[in-house]
């Protein structure tokens, strides 16, 4: 069975994480997840003390399994949710968009591990120096906020750049992304795309349906000149974002026009929604439980890592 | 030692190929790749059949081993190259930025294999049906013209696209990106960057020290405005070119700016070249001569591909 050292350091079964997406991983995603023996993690990105601390003790009446949260550290409230986080002890904080510094010794202290989203060897060294316990290093591949780094380029290079565990994310789906992750170095992978197709993820059907129907040029990425990078699924929002992102529209009225984008494809709405997802989306072509994603990914990478001695002759 | 089924397609001893770089790969490097046992590939970018033909000459009076050529389907004088390759015959012709349909039946009776450069499934499927031997999938990590996708997603998709072999390239410089390649379904991989820094690649110190000193922070990707993204290492030209793409510059204007900046970039010219490199430059650190990179990049995929089980338990 598919085990490094990434399992003990969190106390999961399996190396792999599922992403925090935002308004996506609820407590009941993330809690199937985890039961079955992977990382299971709600995202805290609606900012709401009150609905994190619901998710997470939605998660917790489900599996009795470690539990993830990821935090976005841009935006109001992060004082409060750290706090939150520190009083509900999940097994692991993921972080992203900013310095996790700050809470670095609250979060440490109550027994979770620290493991920043990081795009760059830059941002891996000074996490790795700020405390972390490991780091993701996510490649451009990835759906929603992306940095300049692709994955194949970006993993070896953390790798060498820190001593700390490096979890893989970006473009990976299946076993074959897994077995190529551990051999760029790292110890684990997160997906996100994948789980878009869990059974136990709640996004509505159209959503799931642009996923399933998407193949290796379905996505498209938008917010460049606002310094936000996004990776979306092609859509009538996104190509209408992309037709107007280099004309005189002024920047105000571009973040404008983003705005709810993100719920609206949650919910499903096809005129303004941003649905979120990664290249690898072609590569996703059905609707699985959690437990059976995690099981397939886990069966195809074993069965790689054992046969790799094919190649020497 | 490492070996797969593009060794036997091809005639090579392990599956590495020295990328096709405009104006760089000349006879001498490749002729040092292939004795080495990979494959080199001279570049036939000059678009002048006499100097391609002396490239060649070159190569044969160098190494009596399989040489490929490589072909931008682009630009003119496109008959008497590819007439002249059917006539020089060598092992492998590689092209770029074109469908070479129109060439595959003189280069096939020739008995020359035909391996395109693809950047999506499309374009994969495409040239499969038109006859090609093998593709190469090559991801938006590598340096000079780029496509959307990424290695880690490209690789498995166009895998999984077509059922003849798949060449991996992009964000690809030792033996982890050579075994997680492998992982993802490829045949082989292509390499360019760190052959940037081969004893017999020819370009200038100031472009070698470029890729020395990079890091995995230091490449750039310019030209999405008019439709050709190039990737180079940041330099005086790349960040005054990335400065004015986006102003109210007409795009005759622009290309103008360009041209000439890759000559400039293999004569040192820091002023005006556009240094073209890859992600992994800031994994490219020593020169050496071309024998000790495919030994170096085959020995450590070897030790990765017989020691994956230790990540089954």
């Amino acid at each position: 069975m598919l085990r490094t050292e990434l399992c003990d350091l969190v106390g999961i079964e399996y190396p792999i994480f599922q992403g925090g997406m935002a308004r996506i991983s609820d407590g009941i995603l993330a809690a199937a997840v985890s039961e079955a023996g992977g990382l299971g993690i709600v995202s805290a990105a609606s900012g709401d003390v009150d609905q994190i601390a619901a998710e997470l003790d939605a998660a917790k009446q489900r599996t009795s399994k470690p539990i993830g949260v990821n935090v976005m550290l841009r935006g109001d409230n992060l004082d409060a949710i750290a706090q939150l986080i520190a009083d509900k002890k999940p097994a692991v904080v993921t972080t992203g968009a900013g310095n996790p510094e700050k809470y670095m010794e609250m979060w440490k202290n109550a027994g979770i591990k620290v493991i920043p989203v990081v795009a760059s060897t830059t941002y891996a060294k000074l996490f790795e120096r700020a405390g972390a316990d490991a780091v993701i290093a996510e490649g451009g591949e990835s759906g929603g906020h992306i940095g300049e780094l692709n994955t194949m380029a970006l993993v070896p290079q953390v790798c060498d750049a820190v001593s700390i565990p490096v979890i893989a994310a970006g473009g990976i789906a299946d076993g074959r992304g897994a077995a190529a992750a551990l051999m760029l170095g790292a110890c684990g992978i997160q997906i996100g795309t994948r789980f878009l197709l869990a059974e136990e993820c709640s996004i509505a059907r159209a959503y799931k349906d642009k996923v399933l129907k998407a193949n290796d040029a379905s996505t498209i990425v938008t917010g460049r000149r606002l310094g936000h990078p996004v990776r979306s699924i092609k859509s009538k929002f996104s190509r209408e974002y992309a037709r107007i992102e280099y004309t005189s529209i002024g920047d105000d009225e571009l973040e404008q026009f983003a705005v709810g984008s993100l719920p609206a494809a949650v919910s499903g709405d096809e005129g303004h929604g941003c649905f979120l997802a990664g290249q690898i989306s072609g590569l996703c072509k059905k609707e699985q439980p959690s437990a059976e994603i995690v099981r397939e990914i886990c069966e195809e990478a074993e069965a790689l890592l054992l046969g790799g001695k094919k190649w020497v002759k």
